[in-house]
């Protein structure tokens, strides 16, 4: 739920509103909600219309930064960004270079049927062929993000209207995206026809809402009224909001079944937000339970009680259900608070000097000593990538006294890359990689006297399942489902 | 354990260490692991001597901000901060007016015997008369805190030796006061004789390191020793480090037991820390036990199970206690996480408009409604000050759809002001206070179904009283342990 | 030579250089010489290669404000802006909205053979004709500059190598414009066959350097070689340098003979630049003369000297040619310092209230009493646009105590618009033409006793003429020298 | 005229208001248009009084920066330093470290008899014995700054009014002082018995004005009045607003001349100013005239014109006293702008690296070549200080091709440091020091043809002398005017 650098990264959160007479204010609080899934910039974009002229204009704001940080100055929100449509994006690089302010997200461009505004989370994968196309063609790229692809498609469409144009340019890309679109009056929400990252539709009295997490409803008091689904595309209008009824189109149909990121389950999405039509806390506390069953924790004689520990703020209701579940199985087993967490930690913190290694986790987590002296303690986790906090943690358990450590993950070992975009370091700095999957291995490395992942089999069947849905799991299993255009995903695009 | 704008502001963290290469960098992590003590501005001290002169300066660097953003260059640290002994701070301002950067400690003066820093937590009770009489005598003030009183005590003292001056300066001041001074090579801890304010010794390998709380010694690696005791002096210097002893004076002994503020283990302090000698954690955990045998809040026919929630993360302890013992009473009780607390809430927060009331609050939680839904729930908090954060927090639990709620406090009703350093609103704006303690009527304010405040009592039962302690509980009973200058605490100084 | 706000504004100055190992610190100190040409914003792009993969990557800083806010930094210059080639950019918008950060140069994007980043100075014509058609072939627009349109029809060029791809590009363009271009290893300077802005050629040791005026070499110790010619190319690249001798390409030749704008000259170059082949100092000397042989003034029995005073520094040199030839004319007269600059007005000076109107041109000049106060005084300013600050100049001298006030201007009465770069108030915001060019008008308008300006005749006697040049003079006359677009210059482009 | 790092820094600008509605605004331009005097930090105190409590409270904004920068949010003077009363600063430090935030001025104190605020100008001469005294008294220093002993000596006097208060300690101190003193209802003006530095009163409609310089009258509109004479004391509060008529006081009368710091004229103040009674810009103008009867240039066979040219803008009006004196004497002379100097040079900019070495001196300055191009070059210039900058322009001239340099001073040699407040470099920097007075020496080292400066005895011949004046020549002569307390004036003080 929160930063960590040593945590998959997820790249971006949309948002876009249409009908609200504070839309940008709006979009401000929506992308707030949503801080956890990108951190690197933000930016919102309204459109209006001009009493005068008729003539329609878009206002931006957008930098690098936490969200409070970008729209410090709240005149930005009620004088620049007038309107009342908008959409917004919070990112965290994948693809483009991250240091490169022109990447920043929405980007707003001007084609023959006015301009046009787009926030895009996911990775396309045909990125390469579809650039080499468009530049044998005479195109220039002003940025590095495959974003731009997709703004040039919609202009180069032989389609007359903007829906089709639309609609056109996203059949020819394949991937991941969840993408919220403004034109100069009207705002469109679409998915990729696997549903790799999630896109919500809610409403807030008249107006319509989109965002990638029910939590930015919440923020603002909208209702969640539905999912985009899998390959559809909504548009957002004056009529639609007269007439309270979405006009919905379709991708092309490229594949049977969608593939929904696990990991929004499993680690990205906050507790409190409802993807892929179910409520993540509820996932998270089977995800516990399951773990519970696959590896419970014995209590022994010196200590009649085992002592589960979260992870804050990860992993916390994972560990209650793991605890209610190791009980059940017999085990007397005792919610702990053993690790405090610091408020305060930001990305400016200064860096550690080699002298100093355990600095990074300590100025981040600190041990309760009485809850951890002289204990058998089973700590929860949602996933281990590097190890290296994992590790660090581990040691500081021990200082603070704890007799017996035995690490459990709600997640099976993540041995590849994810082309999708989840950002995972380079595969081999993946601990279950370098380890080659050697459980003892990596026991030894952590230090601790236990380890044990959920299998994926328990994984997916925690995971809902009713109404068809598939789950992409190709950062466990290297089985990728869809093919994609070069492995080689790490790979900086020019400029 | 983190800063509320709404709950009882501490106004200072201080910290010192004596005998470290990098003891800027030392007081760094230390002012860090101490922030929520403190968010207004920090500052660092250090003392070297130069190797040609011999000469001592001093190096300060103070500002406004977070600790990361006061020190977000680092270079001020390691190349500005130089010397082995350091004094820090992290201030909230009670005394003196908070936007006057003069006032932002450590204060730096240059006196007869050398170069004096001074730290200090607290609130000097006969401060005008020291002040009026130091005028008459014709000194001038250049800040309007109460601390610069002290440095003028010091430097106008007959006694021959620094610390002699000290103690006669500080056998002159009434109140509370917790203490790092540092000279051109000495490091001082002192403690007013009631103990109102912690104040810890640590050791770093050779040096000694000193704090408010001891979670600045964990972050370090450093080893508590023991506390200041109320009414000593302890003196760090080489010949201290040489010996591993620190030399050891008292003030006068004005009266005969201590009053340690009992908000501290209710509020302020970090759970993972150990002030006036006992766990912060276990001590929340004994009140929320002793709540719910006072309180205890009993399933009905719909829900046989209650279902007890924190307020993240100033509760947490606190809520495991009761659920424990509720359930130990035979009331079936669930710790459940309902409340989601954002990672982002800033100082910077644009203000709401009047048209989004609530925004404050939900920009900071927000609720998991699958936990709360159709349930009898319990909430656990700390303290109740103006009632408003808590009232709009009840609304989101009930949107949420919880069927009945049930507000537990784990301490009594606050009713009056503190003169010894906690920063309150003022009287006529504390909720027990307005509402006269009417229990009906502060239920009826808050909408919920029953509130249960811990009682006094149960409150002393519980903190450690073993060593002969006494609490200073004023804000609930309006007992003052001391007589003070001036009640009408609240009046700015001069300037 | 310096910027006032109400003076005609040049809108850019650009820079490049190839060949040098500091190449972004020669393109800074370049940029800073010409700072007088732009200070809205500025960048700089480098290419460089890496040596391990062979392949070429732009590095880019560019931003709102003074080149050394921009590059206050120093390690962006040293650190990031490596490589051996760059362009750089100093900006006053006149095309595209000045707040859209998108808008500041160097502009880069990414084509099918490369990287390209430009540089330019001027304005296009024809440049709505040309953005319509590139929309309607599919184009999309990233700023609101008509720069972009440069970069869009060398990408779509049939042409097979770069540099043909350029020239067709310029050819398709119409109106004002010198530019750099930086390619992977090249770097090209054009310049429009009428070559209305300057464009110069200069060598530091083996590297070239082009800049918009030739005191950008001075300051890196260049020497000054050659003009680009009118509807010259120029081809910077390792051959180049290994032979001391650039490749020379031409534009298709629209007409026969260039258009100078003669602005350069008046007001925009500094004195110490050398500008269509001409010292700047030595023209405005001439105008001096020319002015003092029309519109003399003659002393009288109080005054037998008249004292001419110049406005600092714009007239300086002009002053001085004024004051020779007054007297040779038989009117003895002398040069005086009557008015003081002050060298600390920046743009952030704070806004002057109502009541305070005459504050703005007191901040920036002060009078000289003893050197005014009962004389008869002349003073020599190059231009008269809006006339509010001349008129507020006027009342300065006039409080200092001047007898009489004659204002004499180097340039004829500006009344209409310029299409080609420079930025003028509206039409009816031009003091000679709402006035109706009724010279009665004027000075009783200033409030001064009598008002001369040049003559365009004599005008265009001052200047070179003697290789062919002729000059653009539309401001003066409203005799455009080419076709435009579209006459509503001042028409903010969409987006 | 302008901050040159090379040239002898002036400390302070000094500025008072007292009657004004918009006190702080007015102080705001006072204090910009004395910029030249400091550029290092700036600040401004108001007093109002509460309407309804009728107390009195200071307000202050101070901060490193120029006035624009330190004023950059104009609600800071229109919000924050409310009242009709204010007292402003410009600082360049002499005496106190510069880098310490706590020296900035105006410095404010509270005492017994109310608030206090001072801006001060000068050097104190017995700094040390005061210090060293009050510290035995048991005063603690929190600047490094000499001003704050007056505030000290100013609450511990017996008197019983302030007027006498401030009196009582401006008797004890010694050495160069003009200050500003703001008390909650008064504004008093000080100056010392010697009259060192400059003090003017103004008057704008009803409100009183002090101000180092009289520029800072004109800016605002304000009538200069007269000089606070040399140990005068002046009193500024409503009665004098009322009767129009101020109250005066002496301080001791220790000697019987004033000594004036001759460089006020040579150097540090603007020629528009009046300063010791007579405008600065016509001593200026004698300096010029009698340096060409002492050092006049004789034209040749190759030239029978020499060119005189200036350093802009600081030997501006010397330069044109020189050109018409020379011409007067039958040296066929003539006025030319041969150097332009930037308008952008700011404290910003980036060091020039070791092989650039040239390039601080190109950034300021431009030669115009033909200007200066075979001819024999006469360069005025105020003073030679260390002569780096010197050597470096006479480099630049002789690139330009000039054929000989003959450099002229309006000074005598500067070879000893000052105490008085005048901030030179350490004394065997001053290249007249190193070279000994030897005239060849420094000749040769300059790389000038022939190098004469101003004599000590034409100095004080063109500077008024009818009313009794002294001037402090001390920097040339070595010769004190008075004793003072140690002669390492450069030593830095505690803290």
């Amino acid at each position: 739920m929160e930063f960590q650098k040593d945590k998959p990264q997820e790249h971006c959160a949309i948002f876009g509103i249409f009908g609200h007479p504070e839309a940008a204010k709006m979009a401000y609080y929506g992308l707030h909600a949503q801080q956890h899934r990108g951190q690197e910039a933000s930016g919102i974009v309204t459109t209006h219309s001009d009493h005068k002229t008729g003539k329609y204009h878009f206002r931006i704001h957008k930098d690098f930064g936490l969200v409070n940080d970008v729209f410090k100055d709240d005149t930005i929100l009620t004088q620049v960004l007038i309107g009342s449509a908008a959409i917004g994006h919070n990112r965290y690089s994948t693809a483009g270079a991250s240091d490169n302010k022109l990447n920043i997200q929405p980007l707003i461009v001007n084609y023959r049927d006015g301009n046009i505004g787009i926030s895009h989370n996911g990775n396309l994968t045909n990125f390469r062929k579809l650039r080499k196309r468009l530049q044998d063609e005479g195109t220039i790229f002003q940025t590095t993000s495959d974003t731009e692809i997709i703004l040039h498609l919609i202009a180069k469409s032989r389609e007359q209207d903007q829906i089709h144009q639309i609609i056109d340019a996203l059949n020819q890309v394949e991937g991941a995206f969840s993408i919220a679109i403004l034109t100069n009056n009207k705002l469109i929400a679409a998915r990729d026809p696997y549903g790799w990252r999630p896109l919500a539709v809610g409403k807030l009295e008249n107006a319509y809402v989109i965002a990638s997490e029910t939590c930015a409803f919440d923020i603002i008091g909208a209702k969640y009224l539905c999912d985009v689904e899998p390959g559809e595309i909504l548009v957002f209008d004056e009529e639609t909001v007269n007439n309270s009824e979405a006009k919905s189109f379709r991708l092309q149909n490229k594949q049977s079944r969608p593939y929904h990121c696990i990991f929004e389950y499993i680690y990205f999405s906050r507790p409190d937000s409802r993807v892929f039509g179910e409520s993540v806390d509820r996932v998270r506390r089977k995800l516990g339970k399951a773990l519970a069953e696959e590896h419970p924790v014995v209590p022994d004689s010196t200590n009649n009680t085992v002592v589960v520990i979260n992870v804050p703020d990860s992993s916390n209701t994972a560990t209650l259900g793991y605890v209610s579940q190791n009980t059940k199985q017999g085990n007397k087993s005792k919610y702990e608070i053993g690790l405090i967490r610091s408020h305060y930690v930001g990305r400016t913190f200064i860096q550690p000097q080699q002298d100093l290694r355990e600095m990074k986790v300590r100025t981040k987590f600190n041990t309760v000593r009485g809850v951890l002296e002289g204990k058998k303690i089973v700590i929860i986790d949602d996933s281990i990538v590097r190890g290296t906090t994992s590790k660090q943690l581990v040691k500081l358990i021990r200082d603070a006294g704890a007799r017996e450590i035995h690490f459990r993950i709600t997640s099976p070992m993540i041995k590849y890359p994810c082309y999708f975009g989840m950002d995972f370091p380079s595969q081999n700095e993946l601990i279950a990689n370098w380890c080659e999957g050697d459980i003892e291995k990596i026991k030894s490395e952590l230090g601790v006297d236990s380890i044990g992942y959920l299998s994926l089999d328990k994984l997916l069947a925690s995971v809902p399942r009713d109404r068809g849905q598939y789950y992409c799991t190709a950062c466990f299993s290297g089985q990728l489902p869809i093919e994609i255009d070069d492995l080689s995903s790490k790979d900086e695009h020019e400029l």
